[in-house]
C-alpha cells in the first residue's frame, strides 16, 4: 500500500501469527500485491477453519477462522483507493469473524440492534465461571479498527472477571455501508447501553468504555454523553482533529473516506466541526484514563494537553509511553494488562 | 552467543513479547551482551510482576512474572561456556515461574516427586469448569527446553478439556543440578504417571505424553516403555543421536553440557548409547504422531524415516512440515493446534 509501514506492533499484538507479519514485509515486493497476499492467507485459514469444524474441532475452527478475519482485515485496511476492493475484504473479514464466533473461548454471541433505520453490530462475551450479572467494558474501534480486531484485550477483560461487548459505530466496520462518520457517535453507544442494561447476564451499574485509536475519542465522548458508563478509557489521545494536516496521507484518504464525502477540503471541515470534544468534556463526570504513546505519528502530544485541560474537574490519568508509538501497539505485553487492571479496579474493586 | 541464531519462532509462539524479541536482534550488539540483556528485561517484568501483586493484579501478576521467567530462560538457554552463570540464570527462570504459577490462568500447581534420592519438579494445570477427572497430557522439554516455556502449549490442551504435567527430566532444567542426562529417561516419565494416576483429579485411563526437540525422543521412549501411555507425540523426530556429528556446534556443546561429562568424545559415544529408541520401539502400543520440519538443522529427515521403520506396528502419523523449521516453530499457529487436536480426539474423543 502507497506508503504504509507495516504496523507490527499493532498486528501482533491483536494477534497476527508473526510468521505472516514477517512474510508481508519480506515478500510482499510491491504495495499492489499486499491485499491478494492477506486475502491469500484468509484463503489458507478459512480452509483450516472449515477443516477443523469438519473433523469436531471447534477449538482450532474458533482460531483459524479469526486468523482468516484478521488476514481479510489487513488485506483492505488501507485500501482506501479501491473502494469495491476495500469492501470486499471488509464484508469477508465481517463473514469470517461471524463463523468464529461461537467457536472463541469464551464464545462471542453476535448481537444487532436495529437504531433509527440502521443496525449496530456487536459481540457480547461473558466470563468463563463466576456468577453474573458481570461488569461489561464496551470497546470501540477507530478509523479502520473494527470489533473483529479486539479479540485478545477483549481476552483481557474477560479473564479479570468482566464482560466484553465490542461494536462498529458510523463509518466503522460494517456499519460504514450504513453510515458514514457522524458528529453523533455516542448516541450509537448509548443505544448499546441501551441494550446492555436490559441484558440480565450484565450489572447496569458497573459498565465501562474504551476505545482505540480514533477510539481514543468516541470513548470519553460516549462516557461524557451518558452517566451510566462509570469509567473510561482513551486508548490513544484524540480530544480533535486538529492535527489532520500533519498526519500521513494514507490516514487523512482514511478519514476522507469513512465520511463518504469526495472533497478532501470539504471532509476535512467536516470532520474537524465532526470530531472535538470541546462541547462535551465538562459533561464527562466519571474516571478518565489516557494512554498515549509519545511517538505516535498520527495524533500529537498537544492532543494530550487538551485532554489534561478537558477533563482536569474528573479523576483523570494521564499515561504517555515515553517508547510509545501509535497507541502504544508496540508495548502491549505492558500497557495492555495496565488498562485492564484499571477498568477492573473501578468496575471489580481490588 | 557464539554462532546462536535467535530463534524467533520458538521464542514467539511460546509467549516471549515480540518487541524483546526484535531489540534482541537489533540492539544486542555483539554475543557477549546477550546474557544481560535478557536479564535487564527479566528485571523488568520482574518489577512489573511484583508491582502487579503489591496492586492486588493477579492476572497480569502471573502474566509479568511468566515474562520474567522467559526472559530469564533465554539469557542462559545456550550459555554453556559458562555454566556458573547458566545456572544463575536456570534457578532464576524457575524461581520466577514458581512466582507467576498460582496467578496463571488456570493456575499450575508446582509437584515435586522423589524419585530415587532425587527431585522431579512439575507442574499441574487443570481445565477452568467442566467435571473431572480429566485425561492429562504430560508434557517434555528438551535439550534445553523446559517446563516453564510449555504455558501456552499447554493452554492449547487446556481449552480442549485436557489436563497438563510439565516436568523436568533428567539433564533437563532444575533437575539438572540433580541428575544429568540418563539412559532411563522413562523411567523418570513413569515416576510422574505413578502420581497422576494417584490423583483424584486425573483419569488414569486417559494419559498421553508429548515432548519437544530432544523431547521428541523422549516421549515416545516414556509411552514405548508404560502402556499406561495411551497416545504419543513426538514434536520433533529424534528417534537417536546419529545426527550428532552435523548439528550446529552450539547444539553439540549443550548435548556435553546436559551430560555432565567433560570430553566431547566420551559425551559422543554416551549420549549415542543413551538415546537410540531401538531397544524399545518394538514395545510401544500406542498410536504416535510424529511431527517434523523438513527444514530441522539438528535432527534430519533420516531420523523421520526411522520412526517410519521402528513404529511401523502402531498407528502412526507422520507429519512433516515441508516449510518446516525445527519442532515447525515457525508454523506453531498452525502444528499446534493440530496436534493439540489429535490428542484430544484420543483423549477426549471427538
Amino acid at each position: 500500500m502507497p506508503g504504509v509501514t507495516v504496523p507490527r506492533g499493532r498486528m501482533l499484538a491483536d494477534g497476527v501469527p508473526y510468521p505472516d507479519v514477517f512474510d508481508a514485509e519480506t515478500q510482499v515486493a510491491s504495495d499492489e500485491q499486499w491485499f491478494d497476499f492477506w486475502e491469500g492467507l484468509a484463503d489458507r485459514y478459512e480452509a483450516l477453519g472449515e477443516g477443523a469444524l469438519a473433523a469436531g474441532h471447534h477449538v482450532s475452527a474458533g482460531q483459524w477462522l479469526w486468523h482468516a478475519s484478521l488476514s481479510a482485515h489487513y488485506a483492505q485496511f488501507m485500501w482506501f483507493h479501491e473502494p469495491d476492493r476495500r469492501e470486499a475484504g471488509q464484508r469477508r473479514k465481517v463473514e469470517l469473524y461471524r463463523r468464529a464466533a461461537p467457536h472463541l473461548s469464551p464464545p462471542a454471541e453476535r448481537v444487532e440492534l436495529a437504531f433509527e433505520g440502521a443496525t449496530i453490530p456487536g459481540y457480547l462475551r461473558l466470563p468463563e465461571g463466576g456468577d453474573g450479572p458481570f461488569p461489561c467494558v464496551v470497546v470501540i474501534g477507530g478509523l479502520e479498527s473494527t470489533k473483529e480486531e479486539s479479540l485478545l484485550f477483549e481476552n483481557m477483560c474477560l479473564a479479570r472477571g468482566m464482560a466484553t461487548f465490542a461494536f462498529d459505530g458510523p463509518g466503522q466496520g460494517e456499519m460504514f455501508f450504513e453510515v458514514k462518520l457522524r458528529p453523533d457517535f455516542e448516541r450509537y453507544t448509548s443505544a448499546v447501553v441501551d441494550h446492555l442494561v436490559q441484558r440480565p447476564e450484565i450489572d447496569d451499574e458497573r459498565l465501562g468504555v474504551i476505545g482505540r485509536s480514533l477510539g481514543g475519542h468516541y470513548a470519553p465522548r460516549s462516557a461524557s454523553a451518558d452517566d451510566r458508563f462509570k469509567v473510561a478509557v482513551a486508548w490513544g489521545a484524540c480530544f480533535d482533529l486538529s492535527d489532520f494536516d500533519s498526519m500521513p496521507e494514507h490516514t487523512q484518504h482514511g478519514f476522507v473516506y469513512v465520511t463518504g464525502l469526495e472533497d478532501l477540503a470539504d471532509a476535512r471541515t467536516y470532520l474537524q466541526q465532526s470530531l472535538d470534544l470541546s462541547d462535551v468534556a465538562s459533561r464527562m463526570r466519571s474516571p478518565l484514563y489516557v494512554l498515549h504513546g509519545k511517538h505516535d505519528q498520527i495524533f500529537s502530544m498537544a492532543q494530550v494537553e487538551r485532554f489534561r485541560e478537558g477533563f482536569a474537574h474528573v479523576p483523570l490519568v494521564i499515561d504517555v509511553e515515553s517508547e510509545g508509538e501509535h497507541c502504544a501497539h508496540n508495548m502491549g505485553q505492558i500497557v495492555r494488562p495496565r488498562m485492564a487492571d484499571w477498568l477492573s479496579d473501578h468496575l471489580l474493586g481490588r
